[in-house]
C-alpha cells in the first residue's frame, strides 16, 4: 500500500471551523461541558463522522465513538481521540486537536478506499476539562473504570444543575454501557501546554509516560489579633506561616531541576483585613514529578517544613493530601510506533513526560496507549492566546495515522 | 474640697447594662454605627445623662455631647469621651468604657453637689469603628475637621444604605454644626487592647501619644501559567512574589523591637486554583511606629525589597501608599494631669503609646487632649472575648476625674 499522507489544510479548516462553536471575541474558544455550545460541537462532530461512513455511538456518560468499519468482524477497534471540551476562557486546540486528527485519519483512510484489518474509533471524551464540573476527566475515567458513574452524574456546576440533568438536557446520555468498547490501542495527540518542544525546536514530543502528582490542602491557625497594638514577638501569624510553607514549596520542588514542579495556586486568609492579623490561612499545594521516589520525598520534606513553621510562630499547620496519582509509564509498544514513524517522516522529536493530566492517562489504565506531543507557542494553554502551527499539527496528525495503521495491521 | 471618688460598682453596673443593647450569646456586644442597636443605646445614654441635669445635644454627624453646666458661663468647656458602637463581633469595653466612664464622672461630681468652673462634657463619637460604614473615627474626624461631613454622609454599608440617610433614619441627625463646641481640654479612657499594661502589672497606661501607621497596597503582576507543565526557573509566580513581601514586612518590622510593628492583614492571589500558577496577587501592608524616621525607613526598604523580589523573579510589583498619619504627641500639660493622678492614688502605671487609633487621636488636632489605657485580658479586644476588671475600670475612672477637674481648676 502506497504511504498515506494527512490532508493537512482540511485539518486546519475543521479545527478553525470547530472554534465558531463558542468562539470568544480575543479568538479563543468558551466550550464548557454540556453546555449548548458543547452540544452544537458534538452535533457537528457526529455529521463529520457520519459523512465519511461512521456509526456514531454515545455511551452513558456522554463520550462519543465515531466508529469506522475494519475488514475483520472481531478484532478491537484501534482508538484515538481527546477532548472537544474547554476552558472558560480556551484555545482553539486543546483536546480538539486530538479529534480532530482522528477525523481526519479517518478521512484519509477513506480516500485512500483503505480498510484496515481492525476498525478504527474516533472518541470525544465527555468533561476533560472539570472547569463547569467536577472532576475533571470524567468521561475517561468512567470508561477506564476508576470513576464512578454516579459520582460523575450527582455532580453539580456552580448553579446546582447536575451533571446527569445536564447530559439528558442536550441529548447525550447515551445507553451504552460506558467501557463496553475495549480498543486494541489508544493514540491521543495533544499540544504540548509547555515550553520543551519550542525551545528546542523539535516538532513532535514522544510521550514516554505523565508524572506523577499529589494534590494537598494547608490549613494555618494562628491567632486574630490588632495589626497596631500586638508586638511582633508575640503574634501568631496565619499568613507569615502560609507564606513560609509557600517559599518552602517552591524551593523544595527548584531543588530537582526538570525532575519536579510544586506549586501553591490558592492561598486565602482569614480575616483578611488590612489591620487584623491574619488567625487563618488556607493553601492548596500541587507538587509533580515523573520520579516517585522524588514525589514521596517532596511530600515528607514539606511536611516537616510545615512543623518547624509551626512551631516558630505558634501556629497548628495541618496538611492534608486531597489526591495522588503514581508516575504513569505507557505501553512501550505503542510508544515505539510514535518514534519510528516520527523518525520515519523526518519530523525533530525528543521523548518527553506530559506535566499535565490527559484523558490517555485514564484509558492507558486498561489499553496499550500513548500520546503524541505537537509544539504550542510559548508554551500557553488554557488560555485564549493558546495558538499552534498548521504545519505543527499537520505533522503531529501524520503521526498519529502511522501510529494507528501500524498498530491495525500489527 | 474633699477628694472626690468615682463608684466603682454603679460604673460596671452601667457597662453590664448597656451590654445588654445587642449584646451576644457568647458575652459580646453587636452593635453597628447606626443600626437599631446604636440608636436604643444612645436613648438610654441620653435619659441617663438628663437624669443628672445634663443638656444632650446631637450634632450633624450625629456626635452626642451631654454638658453639665459650669459655674462660669464663658470657660470652654473640658470634655470626655469615647464611642458606644462596636466591632460586629465586639465586647462591652471598647470605647463603652470611655462614655461610661464620662457618665461615671458626672455622676460622682452631682452626687458631691460640687459645680466646676467650668462646664464638663461626655461624648459619644459617632461610628468610630468603621465596621458598617468606612471610614472608621467619622464622628470625632468631622468634628476635629480633618474628614468632610459630605464624604461621611455619602459613604454607604455593604446593602448600599446611605451613611445620612441611616443617621436621618435612627433619628440623629442633629441640628448642631459639627464641631461649633470648642474644648479646654480633651480625656479618654480606654481599655489598652494591647499586652504591655497586663504583662507588667500596671494598672494605668499614661498614653503620651498614637503611634505613626502608612498602609499600603501591592499589586503583583506574574503569569499565569499550567501548574504541570511550567518548569520551576521558566515560572513567574505572583505568589512567590507575594509571598517573599510579606516576609519582608514581618522581617522589616522585627528589626525595631517594641519600636515598629508590620503587618500584611490581606493576601489574595489570582486565579485561584489548585493547578495554576497564580498570575496575579494583591496584599496590604500596615506599618506603624511612633518614630516618624523608623515609619520613613521601613516604607524605603519594602519598596527596595520589592524591586528586588520583582527582579527574581520576572515580575512587575506596584506598591501603592494608601495612608499616612504621622506619630502624635498628646499634650505635655494633660499627660502629666493624668501621670499625676495615677501616682497620687497609688496607682502602678507606665507611660505608653497607642497603637491602636482612638477618637482622641482626631480631637487632638485641635484641642489639649491625653488618653488613659487600663489593662485588657491577655490584650485581646474586637472580640466577644474582651474583658477588663471592675477594680481596673474603677482606677482608670478615677483617674479621668482627677484629671478632669485639675483641668477644671488650672
Amino acid at each position: 500500500m502506497q504511504k498515506l499522507r494527512i490532508n493537512g489544510d482540511r485539518l486546519w479548516d475543521s479545527l478553525q471551523e470547530s472554534a465558531t462553536f463558542g468562539g470568544t471575541a480575543k479568538g479563543g474558544v468558551r466550550r464548557l461541558a454540556l453546555s449548548a455550545e458543547d452540544k452544537a460541537v458534538r452535533d457537528w462532530f457526529r455529521v463529520q463522522c457520519e459523512a465519511i461512513g461512521c456509526t456514531v455511538t454515545v455511551d452513558a456518560v456522554g463520550n462519543q465513538f465515531a466508529l469506522y468499519p475494519g475488514r475483520s468482524g472481531n478484532r478491537a477497534p484501534i482508538a484515538m481521540g481527546s477532548h472537544l471540551d474547554t476552558q472558560p476562557t480556551g484555545g482553539k486546540f486543546d483536546g480538539i486537536l486530538g479529534v480532530l486528527a482522528g477525523l481526519e485519519v479517518l478521512r484519509t483512510v477513506q480516500d485512500a478506499r483503505f480498510q484496515p484489518d481492525s476498525p478504527l474509533v474516533v472518541v470525544n471524551w465527555t468533561n476533560e476539562e472539570g472547569a463547569r464540573f467536577q472532576p475533571g476527566m470524567a468521561g475517561s475515567g468512567v470508561y477506564a473504570g476508576s470513576l464512578p458513574l454516579e459520582t460523575v452524574s450527582d455532580g453539580c456546576d456552580g448553579d446546582g444543575v447536575r451533571f446527569g440533568d445536564a447530559l439528558s438536557e442536550i441529548g447525550y446520555r447515551g445507553s451504552a454501557c460506558a467501557g463496553r468498547i475495549g480498543f486494541g490501542a489508544y493514540f491521543e495527540l495533544h499540544i504540548e501546554q509547555g515550553p520543551f518542544l519550542e525551545a528546542e525546536k523539535a516538532t513532535i514530543g514522544v510521550v514516554t509516560g505523565a508524572q506523577g502528582c499529589r494534590w494537598f490542602d494547608l490549613r494555618v491557625t494562628g491567632f486574630e489579633n490588632h495589626a497596631g497594638t500586638t508586638p511582633m514577638h508575640l503574634r501568631r501569624d496565619a499568613l507569615v506561616g502560609a507564606a513560609k510553607v509557600s517559599l518552602a514549596v517552591h524551593a523544595l520542588a527548584s531543588a530537582y531541576p526538570g525532575k519536579a514542579v510544586g506549586t501553591v495556586g490558592a492561598l486565602r486568609v482569614a480575616p483578611g483585613s488590612i489591620n487584623v492579623i491574619p488567625g487563618n490561612a488556607f493553601l492548596s499545594v500541587d507538587f509533580r514529578s515523573p520520579d516517585a521516589a522524588i514525589l514521596a520525598a517532596l511530600e515528607a520534606d514539606l511536611r516537616k517544613e510545615a512543623e518547624i513553621v509551626a512551631g516558630e510562630h505558634g501556629l497548628e499547620i495541618r496538611m492534608e493530601r486531597l489526591s495522588s496519582h503514581a508516575p504513569l509509564n505507557f505501553d512501550s509498544a505503542c510508544i515505539a510506533a510514535v518514534r519510528r514513524s516520527a523518525v520515519a517522516r523526518g519530523y525533530t522529536c525528543r521523548d518527553i513526560v506530559s506535566g499535565a493530566f490527559h484523558d490517555a492517562v485514564n484509558v492507558a489504565k486498561t489499553t496499550p496507549a500513548a500520546m503524541i506531543f505537537v509544539p504550542c507557542k510559548n508554551g500557553v494553554s488554557h488560555n485564549e492566546a493558546e495558538a499552534a502551527t498548521s504545519e505543527h499539527c499537520t505533522a503531529g496528525a501524520n503521526v498519529l495515522l502511522d501510529a494507528v495503521l501500524c498498530s491495525v495491521e500489527t
